[in-house]
């Protein structure tokens, strides 16, 4: 264990631009974690801690957090309130961080489970209906969640709002979106792009057995037109009300629902 | 139309009250709303407007929204930039305001439809929840929305997360929870309380034809002990992740989609 007091020291400099920036996360393939529970759950999912900061008081008041965290992380750093302020992005820091190696799993449609119910997110873009879509992805069990362009999963806001879900969740990325689907289609999957225009499937008539990839869109544009044309059947969710009314993540947790209950 | 140019008029002033204080909208029996599009959709849901508040530029740019909120508003006033950001909730303020009644709907269960579908809101916190499920309720066209404890509707973070529902939704307070329940079981309707509990009903195997009022919990503590025992049924949605990994928002919209897709 080694003790920093500088708030100019390098470490505490980089962990707050991966906290910050997507682009400092890429470059170092690391991402910066805040929150005893949050830090926990990375240790317990096998997440790579590479470091571990706590202050003396967080220590103290979750003691079984910190010996979980600290028996797996690659260096330990006690830092003071001072230096955990700077950290955090709450008013009220715990006083808990650490630093983890992202992993990055490419999208490639034949290392995935044919037979498998997968949520793919295209361009998502509010790192809160990242994190909320991947906690109802978790509860309700489905295989894998897909990111295509939009948030990074790593996004600090995005984690909070994940719960740790993103720790447990089999999170693939995807950089080649059209390429992916095609290769879905060849592994005989059903790929459902979901949309709010009535001329698709009512997503209670739609068979989801097999392997089937959901496809929920952006918040402002939906589904992308080229996304949509690739799709081997267009999806929706009938309303009472206004179409416009449906949120990303509410779209989400309904497509995922059903595609849940009724395919096996 | 009157001209405002002093920061420290009373109008001002009670209108950051109602902005800021569940208790100044009680007293004051009116609440207060941001935005020219939320202000707008006041305006064409026939919320009585006390007042309208706007900036030149405000005018300049939603015209159309200006010309059919002053048609509305029964008193209109001309603010300077300066005073719009002292009002505003927000770091680029759009410049449109508005005071409105409040409409105190008590619950009776005999002044609901017996035969309707409801969400009911038990103790619900978080005003981004709040407001996010009166979108879904809206969405999938309930026929109304029962609010009993927590966060007020009139609460400008959750009337920013509705989008406008709650002025076009049926939206009821409900003071005296227990009467409630058993006055809607009395009138042969299904009371159906939320649960992660394994022993209760799961949702696919409810009964929801007829009147049913589905009820959703509080984020911390669910639906409270009493309100469980006087239901007429517990229910629950099936995960096959970590319980509490669904949410209100989310536990709330599978609810309502299961209940209004298979009711009649």
């Amino acid at each position: 264990m080694e003790n920093i007091t500088s708030k100019n020291n390098d470490k505490i400099k980089l962990a707050i631009q991966l906290k910050d920036s997507a682009s400092a996360r890429k470059k170092a393939s690391s991402f910066f974690v805040e929150g005893a529970r949050l830090c926990y759950d990375a240790a317990v999912s096998n997440v790579d801690i590479l470091q571990f900061f706590f202050t003396p008081k967080a220590k103290e008041k979750f003691y079984d957090f910190y010996c979980e965290i600290s028996s797996k992380a690659n260096s330990i750093f006690e830092i003071s309130e001072e230096i955990s302020k700077k950290m955090s992005d709450t008013q009220s820091p715990q006083g808990m961080f650490c630093v983890c190696k992202t992993v990055d799993k490419i999208a490639e449609a034949d290392k995935i489970n044919s037979r498998g119910k997968y949520i793919l997110l295209e361009n998502i873009q509010d790192p809160s209906n990242l994190g909320a879509i991947s906690r109802t992805a978790e509860a309700l069990g489905v295989d894998g969640m897909i990111v295509s362009g939009g948030c990074d999963i790593y996004n600090p806001k995005a984690l909070r709002a994940s719960m740790g879900a993103f720790f447990r969740l089999n999170v693939i990325n995807c950089d080649d979106l059209q390429k992916f689907i095609s290769q879905a289609k060849a592994l005989k999957m059903t790929v459902a792009a979901s949309t709010p225009s009535t001329d698709a499937v009512v997503i209670t008539d739609v068979d989801f057995s097999g392997g089937v990839i959901s496809i929920v869109g952006n918040e402002g544009n939906g589904v992308s037109r080229e996304t949509m044309e690739n799709a081997s059947i267009k999806i929706t969710i009938p309303m009472g009300g206004r179409a416009e009314s449906l949120n990303a993540g509410t779209a989400a947790a309904i497509i995922i629902w059903e595609m849940m209950r009724h395919g096996s």
